[in-house]
């Protein structure tokens, strides 16, 4: 198949990337580098040191003989979003060009509205042009499971049958999500539906647990290759945080009580998962996760990891920044993806080690002021630039890089 | 009360700000005119010969002694917005500053990105301003019940209790908007209610039905006051445009079968609605609608108002330009304003006379070739430049302004 992943410079959708064109499949990637903006913004670094997308593609080709064509643009751009379906005639297209942190768009209204305009006009564009230009192509876009926040009853997978006063429908499922961030992929999903009722469109909207782990087979092949690993407060997820906290022996700092409970999955699941849904088009809605954790049960996954490894980690309680139950009942459905096949990695100690053990190998970057928390949901003030913080972690990256 | 209407220039804005001003509150308003704008680029314009903003508030301060402070700007500028809540320090902001045609966002990519982009800006700026600048002022949103669809079991005002596995919670009721501009609505309201919840701002949401009537008990005092009256294809409303066919001779069109079920709301009902949520700042995700009616039966209202006053009219069944079901299960509960004492107004002959009375008077004004859909769903594509359709009611109207 033809497949174009928008977004293939972000965590990702490189490792989607990759594996794709591994599987044989014909990939093109669209970037505009903006995620790597944002962290020279915030004064953050990933903890690997990862390579321009352009080298890493020539890697790629060099020791693959697999070619993956770049095309440098703006998905918010129509103009230039039409030549890049005009030029790779997708069969499929993985759309990953989207701010994807919560934090992020909470620090500020600036923040705030950014997010809601790029996410919400690159997946507009993306319905128009797919129906104006190629349309069969299947679209295929990652939304995610915290769209559905943490309702009191089991969260189906896209759509509920409700039965009320002896009359029944089958809805969305409905939506209650809890950052600005979040909102934006809860209007994309409403626009997506609408889209593929009345123009006949084919997308699955895939809404994914957290994705952790660095490494996947075509990641492996060679340190110029290697992905992203985000451990600061505003881009890293809540089990690279506690793996790079455990590889330095700082302790694992949990908010509140640490009840938040969400579906994890592997990145290998990820990229597994884009592939079922790009040779299964007719699949619409899906949850995909394979686990699902509290932070607290994380956080004493780690501190067990860590202990086999000969290393005593703490466990810090602090106040939540957001505004979210510190414990709630979850219970996410999410069975499609293993009735078509898929046989899930599962977060395992070996995992761990082998997340901790990026997070130690590179531990001479990790900077410890970036683990605390710094965007509050209650009070959204962009701030970040007066603390000596920021500048001491731009100065440390530039060191390294 | 201090009451500030985003977006007083227009049909529903004019109305409001008037009769709160009657009722002894102080009134601002904030417009930018955009209205007139998009009445320009499709070529239409008010069957009603409206006059300009300043000339019907220095008329409303001749004629009442009231003075409406008018502040022009939009609400999609953060500053001016912010300058706007400053000055008027509002007990109650009432926001209709947001495009409201589901055709005009429609018509191809651009119109559905500006009306999404405005529309979501707006209600975000105006969130991050109420919480910074004036956290106890009320925020009264102006939805529409097409932001549930038609779905097949009764729609609850806002919310729906589920069961579900032998668990029980109150969830949003699930939305399924049929255009751009309705899903631009869905947007704001999930935004809205986040922002109540991490920061106890206040807000209504009240989701009105199509709006109908000319006259207010403040309108009617003066022709100087008059308010819009649109009858075309992008901006009428249907019991609108059925009452201008009626008045000069053309068939009424239906679309489809006309099974199309809506519920309605006398603008004298939509002013008192908004006074009473003013007054009651507690309530939250209601629906406010007062009767519901096919189009099919509206047709056959003016078919029968038309008769009485000695007028012979058809109805003609035309192809349906949107993608919706022409016959549908529609109940939507609509207590709780009731509750509150409201006491509707009813879509009666009589009512129908003095809509009907106004497209009489005003007949000379009315351009038959708007009347006809242009917009269509299924192809989104600005043509509308290229009939002499356009030209010829630009001219019209340049002739008689």
């Amino acid at each position: 198949m033809n497949i174009l992943v928008l977004g293939g410079d972000g965590y990702c959708g490189w490792a989607t990337a990759l594996y794709l064109s591994a599987k044989g499949h014909t990939v093109f990637t669209v970037d505009n580098f903006v995620r790597r903006q944002w962290d020279h913004e915030l004064g953050v670094q990933t903890l690997t040191p990862i390579r321009t997308l352009a080298e890493r593609l020539k890697a790629w080709g060099d020791l693959t003989g697999k070619n993956i064509e770049l095309l440098v643009g703006d998905v918010t751009d129509y103009d230039f979003l039409a030549s890049a379906i005009e030029t790779s005639q997708p069969d499929a297209v993985i759309h990953f060009a989207e701010q994807r942190s919560a934090p992020y768009s909470m620090i500020d209204r600036k923040h705030a509205v950014s997010t809601q305009v790029n996410n919400v006009v690159g997946t507009l564009n993306l319905l128009f042009a797919i129906r104006e230009l190629r349309p069969d192509c299947h679209l295929i876009k990652l939304g995610t499971m915290g769209e559905y926040g943490t309702p009191n009853i089991d969260i189906e997978e896209g759509y509920i049958e409700i039965e009320h006063n002896g009359r029944k429908d089958v809805l969305p499922f409905p939506k209650q999500p809890p950052s600005f961030y979040h909102l934006s992929k809860v209007h994309d999903s409403h626009n997506i539906l609408f889209a593929c009722k009345i123009w006949n469109l084919r997308a699955t909207d895939l809404n994914q647990g957290v994705v952790y782990g660095t490494l996947t087979d075509e990641v492996e092949l060679d340190e110029a290759l290697i992905n992203r690993f985000d451990y600061d407060e505003v881009f890293g997820t809540v089990l690279n945080r506690f793996c790079a906290q455990a590889a330095v022996g700082h302790p694992l700092t949990v908010y509140g009580k640490g009840g938040q409970t969400r579906g994890f999955l592997d990145i290998r699941d990820t990229v597994r998962c884009i592939e079922i849904a790009c040779l299964n088009p007719a699949a619409r809605g899906e949850c995909q996760f394979t686990e699902q954790f509290s932070v607290l049960e994380l956080a004493r996954l780690v501190q067990a990891a860590a202990r086999k490894m000969g290393m005593s980690v703490e466990i810090d309680f602090l106040p939540p920044p957001r505004v979210e139950a510190e414990s709630h009942y979850y219970n996410a459905k999410h069975s499609k993806l293993i009735d078509l096949g898929l046989e899930p990695y599962h977060l395992s100690d070996s995992l761990l080690d082998s997340l901790m053990n990026v997070a130690i190998k590179y531990s001479d970057r990790i900077d410890s002021s970036l683990f605390l928390p710094q965007v509050e949901w209650r009070n959204p003030r962009n701030q970040r630039r007066q603390g000596s913080r920021s500048l001491a972690a731009v100065s440390s990256g530039e060191s390294i890089v």
